[in-house]
């Protein structure tokens, strides 16, 4: 049974479809889509991980890594605090109070990252537009939830580097237009680029969607793993993205 | 009608099956594949423009480029003398002396780039493999064509960036496995890669084949093309491929 959380004005309480679990999301503004699904099938979890999900927003990614692998504890950081507020209540209306929790903070705080410590997985779905001046408004939440308005690719890295174990695991999702600049910034903070699967709306179009995976001290070998087609030639979804959302049956 | 041309032992006559075009390859040794086709079509060029071809071997990309863009020259740099000597004899066999030339030499060589000059397009299909020390013998025909034993993808690149006008474009082959350290390299020589395709066995596997295209001093945006897939599900030839084949009708 779910406990009882209030809501606060234009919320909802979505079902994931998944062991159970709802989320409290925004009517409008920022909700969860395609990237923190695909992500968290990504991402190679196991029981005894400790896991962080920075860029947290609502919380998706964290509930998504419980339902689906049960890792010892997952921590979310986030700087914007009603989406914290709003995370914290999610978590007691599942009450999983013991193993998913929220922290308020800015991944460019270096003191509150050494608080935080070392992680098995760090996983991540960043503000993926460049922060072209002028374009965005930087009290807007959606804005500061899909543009680098607050942090930059190289924060979010930089902030992996420092959240993860040695040989620890990050998983980013992001656009394949970044892909060089990912490469980059990952290998200048010793976060070796090992997997990389491409997203791409159907196998005639280039794709839309890049989900990496770096290992911290790890060697050097990139593997590519078979792309994902989202929509068979007809329109349908196809196999592979009915698996990850669980549409199997 | 083809001028005659004496063929040594082992070698054969291959007909390209474009425009009427013909290159001696040896039976047994390095042959052109795929690799080499995949190139030429990925490549732009314009009839105006002078192409150099590093790591040429047999001269198959030179020939290929010129039945497919008739551009105003294009040469073909080569370190193995008996390549370059039967890639010669092929310049004869076409009658294209006034076209194609190639040239006998080793791309870490400074003084032979400066005096080889600039050109607008440069094209490569280097060795691919890791010179894993032990693996290779450095006098095989066949591994210095495959395995980076005479040069490696940094001494191909920084040679790209000798021989590349401003604003030149680069058009590479090479493994999915290596992109990591291509971008890298291509960035290190401001050669900014802009543009990506994929090639897969079949749609279910990962890519095994790359094709990047770079511009000297070009701004940083990656464009992705469609992935391109060799087999259909069936085991056919795919349509794109039969295209770049010349096989559509």
């Amino acid at each position: 049974m779910e406990e009882k959380v209030s809501l606060l004005e234009n919320e909802a309480i979505d079902d994931l479809q998944l062991k159970g679990l709802h989320l409290i999301q925004k009517n409008a503004g920022f909700r969860f889509g395609v990237d923190a699904v695909l992500l968290a099938d990504f991402a190679n979890v196991k029981r005894k991980h400790k896991v962080i999900d920075i860029c947290t927003g609502t919380g998706i990614v964290p509930f998504l890594l419980w339902g689906k692998y049960e890792p010892e504890s997952v921590i979310g950081l986030e700087i914007q605090d009603d989406m914290v507020e709003m995370a914290e209540r999610s978590v007691k209306l599942n009450k999983l109070q013991d193993k998913i929790s929220f922290v308020h903070g800015d991944l460019k705080d270096k003191k509150l990252l050494s608080e935080l410590g070392r992680y098995d997985v760090l996983t991540v779905n960043p503000p993926y537009k460049l922060n072209n001046a002028g374009i965005v408004n930087p009290d807007d939440k959606l804005a500061i939830a899909r543009h680098e308005v607050l942090c930059n690719l190289e924060d979010v890295i930089a902030s992996a580097k420092k959240l993860l174990k040695d040989n620890g695991r990050m998983y980013m999702v992001h656009r394949p237009e970044r892909l060089i600049d990912i490469f980059e910034l990952m290998r200048k903070y010793n976060i070796e680029p090992k997997r990389v699967k491409l997203i791409h709306p159907n196998s005639k179009k280039p794709p839309n969607i890049v989900l990496v995976e770096g290992q911290r001290d790890g060697g050097s070998f990139l593997k590519w793993e078979p792309s994902l087609y989202v929509y068979n030639e007809d329109g349908t979804y196809s196999d592979e993205i009915n698996k990850i959302y669980g549409r199997e049956e």
